[in-house]
């Protein structure tokens, strides 16, 4: 995976989840240094439309906009944030 | 919530988060520092099974052992973890 153009991908993320993926809002959660498997995961959950219920509503629309490889450098910059 | 009570009850939860919140295996996401209020909303998420695809099947199961207190306590506890 590629962690720069994750970076660079990941400008949409920050308005919620924060510029270094620490989020200023409660309900968001914390991306910085999270498991890169679990990232990759949790959005192709979303994409697949598998999640429901929180905030769901909001990441299923954005994670239909990523492709594989943006999941992959998403997942490969946020878990690279120590 | 009950910070206390959170960390009694995460003795469950260590098996695969780790013992301080951060997992050993790639694809269970770490809790430590993560936004009380997510947690809350990813927990009672799984409890509704609202949440499928990733390890949803084993969340959901965990999930449903849970009172909303318990999940309360749980989710002050790991946010609380620095």
């Amino acid at each position: 995976a590629d962690i720069d153009a994750g970076k660079t991908k990941s400008a949409v993320c920050a308005a919620c989840h924060g510029a270094e993926g620490v989020s200023a809002i409660p309900i968001y959660p914390n991306l910085k240094g999270q498991k890169e498997a679990y990232l990759v995961s949790a959005l192709k959950a979303y994409k697949a439309n598998q999640r429901q219920g929180g905030m769901s509503a909001v990441m299923t629309g954005q994670a239909t906009l990523l492709s594989d490889d943006d999941i992959a450098n998403l997942a490969a910059y946020y878990s690279s944030l120590k």
